[in-house]
């Protein structure tokens, strides 16, 4: 222990909080708070009386209680408008998703029936229009075909279709619950784009089935094998199916450019998959295309969704897959979901808890399994879509579903004919906009470590597969991160002259060492990976700057450790504090620490180690600490003649 | 882009450097130095003539040629003291150890001759003293005993073990080679204390089958089937052995008890192993031991290593076994090995380079499996014993090796007498001494998360396995380090009144707040990781920090960022600023960016952050923001006018 004692100068330092530490379970109520809660969702709550209170609540957990009494005619006009719109583009691509599921065409129409009217309930989002997604539908299809081969027993299919939904819905629910939001942080944007660039890429490969009219093709999903499948049925290539896909392809591609050029014309991108549709039935009726070798989707049976309680399958001889299955599309779905009614809140300066998000579409998907839906979130395309056609509330998921009930009583016979070669047509165009090529070429200019990672999701999608794919790119981004906290950086600093200020002298090459001094500013948390890293690089700048002093005719006498930027530090790293001082201390160089934060100064003060160097080595500002020092030359006594 | 242009008040700020980022190469050179070179083992080497270079380097890359030159008689009379003393110790461990891992006594004797030889060239700790190890036996025995039972195939088990020696070495020159010393930093010494206390217990509970005398035994090492093996052949029990067990165990604890209350009587504790295997030889050869049920170690044939390169097997059957043991203990042994050597060093103030170190554990290891030796490496014990005899270079490991080369020529029959029961209590003994009960009270008493980490090794290696218990272990310290970058900790600065500092308003109560203004320093990196989290907190703190004005009737007008402990960002993060200038935009609030670092700049340049928001946004201090803010309320116009 260091002797209490009063110094001289001393008195005129800025005092330094030796405060004691706050107790186990105050520091874990903060961290638990800041982990699972950092938006403080009970804010409002604080003090208000009970009946308020379950009242906000209620608002809180189901926002259409917020939302619903304040709803006007005005808004409704709009909702309905916006509502229409989004349901002429679900019909097209509830087809065409189901087609890439391998499940019946109906099945993509019920979910976008039921899921809509849940999440209109439950949902947060005003731009969120629910339906299926295309890279679900295929990691779906690859996973559950490794256990049942659809053409030989769809109705098994379907089941565990069903079941890997109400796993989805379960996962989506429970990580919503328990506010697990944070595994969704750790898909980054640059492994999204690269995912969802090798899933595009690998789906509009598979959609050349379709167009090119062929009749055998392969259950792989990558990229080799598809492409090969392609050469090797090449005999069974139908033209006319080619020339009307192609055609089909081009008109799409181009309502997409006229959406570019002038986004008030955002209409005719949205009803072009319809027309694409409606002509295509037409086309199909009048020509008897069957007999060209242009397969339709055939017979739908109208109705509404009938119940899929009793079709859920649990057996263990299958339920690998679903779970599977159920968990990738879980956080995948989330995480476009949440990404994606994140993106259009902040441009209308909204806020959205994706805790609440999740347990939206963890309902709407449990729901959904039971009524013969698959999986639904928040699509980037039909969102788009709702949000340029005018939405102001949750009402259009409402307008959507009832268009859908519609259609599924009156209209569903008339999309019978739908040619697949319009389906595929559509699923193409929609995936060639989900290439970001020009995002791919930002990152490789910005940052080339996350163009790394978008690359290797990629290529892991394209060539592999697409669970690899994934894990292969989190995984790399997450190596990343530890590395980031393994080699964290630290800068000599330097006085800037006329001020007061020390900055890092590399960055601000103006500024001037302090006699007998080394001043280290360290960053990020201290903990047992980067503890031995940071005791080389400290010794490192130590031996650098006796190097370079002697040359000056000076010594290094003091180092100041700058812990400011240090947000915590465990056992290893107090322990790798003990070494380096004690190291320092034999080449007679005195250690002082400047400016510990909270948690840091709890833990130093928790383990002795300011007991240890004393008190009167711990400064508040880096200009106390210098002050100190020079103090300390003529006072050597008063200054930590302790050893550590 | 924000205009150009001059502004008045403007030239009375510290300069900003906003100098143009740094090429990529010179980027990647640099963070490759640091994570890979953070010593920077070369910088002797600079500008030195060619000659001088290589003969730096040879020295640099073996050590003997360092330290050989300048030996002399003084020295060595000390070294030979410290080898004769750890010589007496390999006898016995050796022997030991060799049982634990189910293979001949004479491959542990072997394993003290060849490679200390190799790691007196190139080893460059002055105090390690090397051989066989507890934990690394009994792992290896564990692995290769799934593939092959050593009671029905010994030879092809002792091949396997040759191999997995050979594995193990290759590996460790490869990390030392490729400087992967950053894998041992994420052992913590949390992971090591449960770990080697779980190994421990176990080992100690096995050792009661040669206590006891039982000739029947489970293979299995975890504690329910260990115990479970005890109770069901306790009709083996034979009391002859128990009571000469018990006798040899409370002497050998007597004579650590001795060494821990007078250090100095260190060579008590030292020399009880080989009292307890000569006492025990001289006994079981005049009681006849083996007919009154003590069982003996049995012929040991004269004569040093045989070749044992024809020996290692690479059979695809069994080779998963060895290779599987062989990167375990690779990196187990590294790291008992280097973190010993290192704690040795820092006593004596001197370096140990990591990297070094295992390319000389590596080389060792690949020599010893091709002249019939298994796993080496530093052993606590030994080195311990070799520091407290006054050991003064690497030629103790010299001496040792010749001591052993005496023994196998012409002493090994002796100790074919050995008795099990001996053998067994002197592992027992060193166990219960690797059972650190204060260093987990220790975690316990100052960090609660590094004792959970400890306990979850301890309780996995105890309960389920050695392999599991440590990858549970470390996988939560990685979880744990990926929370702390997850969940970086901000705080609300306030001004200390009379200064110009400003500090967390939580740690310094007195610190008071500015008109109109919130000041948040953030931390750690930002990256996709935990910009989610960031940008609920900040938006938080700007929610709270406006009720909390506005009760004063003041409002938020200014957020100032403090991005002085930001070591790093990336793309995401970038986009998360972007994000939060934008939605406080819309609440006419502006984001004011104070002392981001080096890294950071130059990512905020490149993605042209800088250019949205400004330059003149941007603050050496926040001092300097603050006046800048200040000015701003005069001369609104000149102020971030433009929208990011």
């Amino acid at each position: 222990m260091a002797p209490a004692r009063v110094r001289a100068a001393g008195e005129t330092y800025n005092k330094v909080n030796f405060a004691a530490p706050r107790s186990f379970t105050a520091a874990l109520k903060s961290d638990v708070k800041e982990t699972l809660f950092p938006d403080d969702p009970f804010h409002d709550f604080k003090g208000k009386p009970l009946p308020v209170k379950a009242k906000k609540a209620l608002k809180y957990f189901v926002p259409i209680f917020e939302w619903l009494p304040k709803y006007s005619r005005k808004l409704f006009m709009h909702d309905l408008l916006a509502g229409i719109t989004i349901a002429s583009l679900a019909i097209p691509q509830g087809i065409s998703y189901a087609k890439l599921a391998n499940i019946p065409p109906l099945i993509g129409l019920y979910s976008s029936f039921v899921p809509p009217l849940i999440y209109s309930v439950f949902g947060s989002s005003k731009h969120i229009a629910v339906g299926t997604v295309a890279a679900s539908s295929i990691i779906i299809a690859a996973t559950i075909e490794t256990k049942v081969n659809p053409a030989v027993n769809p109705q098994l299919y379907l089941n565990l279709v069903f079941t890997s939904t109400l796993i989805s819905g379960v996962t989506q629910l429970i990580l919503g619950v328990f506010r697990l939001g944070i595994l969704v942080d750790f898909l980054s944007h640059s492994t999204i784009t690269g995912f969802m660039g090798g899933t595009a890429t690998l789906i509009c490969l598979q959609q050349l089935k379709g167009i090119l009219g062929l009749k055998h093709f392969t259950t792989h999903t990558d990229m080799v094998s598809v492409i090969r499948a392609i050469f090797k049925n090449r005999k069974e290539i139908r033209w006319e199916s080619t020339v009307v896909g192609v055609i089909f392809l081009v008109f799409l591609q181009f309502t997409r450019f006229v959406k570019q050029k002038k986004p008030k014309l955002f209409w005719v991108s949205a009803i072009g998959p319809m027309v694409v549709v409606t002509s295509g039935c037409v086309f199909a009726y009048l020509a008897h295309a069957e007999k060209h070798g242009i397969a339709i989707v055939g017979h739908l049976r109208k109705g509404i969704n009938p119940s899929s309680l009793k079709n859920l399958d649990f057996d263990p001889k299958y339920i690998s897959a679903p779970i599977q299955a159920g968990l990738i599309t879980a956080v995948i779905a989330l995480a476009e979901g949440i990404a994606i009614g994140r993106s259009f809140a902040i441009m209308e300066n909204e806020q959205i808890d994706g805790n609440k998000e999740m347990i939206a579409f963890g309902l709407m998907n449990i729901v959904g399994s039971v009524t013969s839906c698959y999986l639904t979130t928040g699509p980037f395309s039909k969102t788009a879509v709702n949000y340029n056609a005018g939405c102001k509330t949750q009402m259009t998921n409402v307008v959507m579903s009832m268009c859908m009930m519609l259609t599924l009583f009156f209209l569903a016979p008339l999309f019978s004919y739908t040619p697949l070669v319009a389906l595929s047509a559509i699923i193409m165009s929609a995936m060639l906009g989900l290439i970001e090529y020009d995002k791919a070429y930002h990152l490789y200019k910005t940052d080339k470590f996350d163009f790394i990672i978008c690359m290797v999701a990629f290529f892991g999608v394209a060539f592999i597969s697409m669970d690899v794919g994934l894990m292969l790119s989190v995984g790399l981004a997450l190596l990343r991160a530890l590395l980031y906290v393994a080699r964290p950086q630290s800068s000599k600093l330097g006085n800037i002259s006329d001020t007061n200020l020390y900055r890092d002298v590399e960055q601000y090459p103006g500024a001037i060492g302090i006699p007998k001094t080394l001043i280290l500013q360290l960053g990020s948390p201290i903990y047992f990976a980067n503890s031995g890293y940071l005791r080389e690089r400290i010794l490192r700048w130590v031996r650098d700057e006796k190097a370079n002093k002697a040359s000056q005719g000076d010594d290094v006498e003091y180092v100041l450790l700058d812990l400011g930027g240090v947000t915590s530090i465990d056992i290893t790293g107090v322990e790798t504090l003990v070494e380096i001082c004690r190291s320092l201390e034999v080449k007679e160089i005195k250690v002082v620490i400047v400016n510990p934060r909270l948690e840091v100064m709890e833990k130093l003060t928790v383990t002795h180690f300011i007991d240890k160097i004393g008190k009167e080595r711990v400064f508040l500002s880096i200009e106390d600490a210098i002050e100190g020092c020079k103090f300390s030359l003529t006072h050597p006594k008063d200054f930590g003649s302790e050893k550590c």
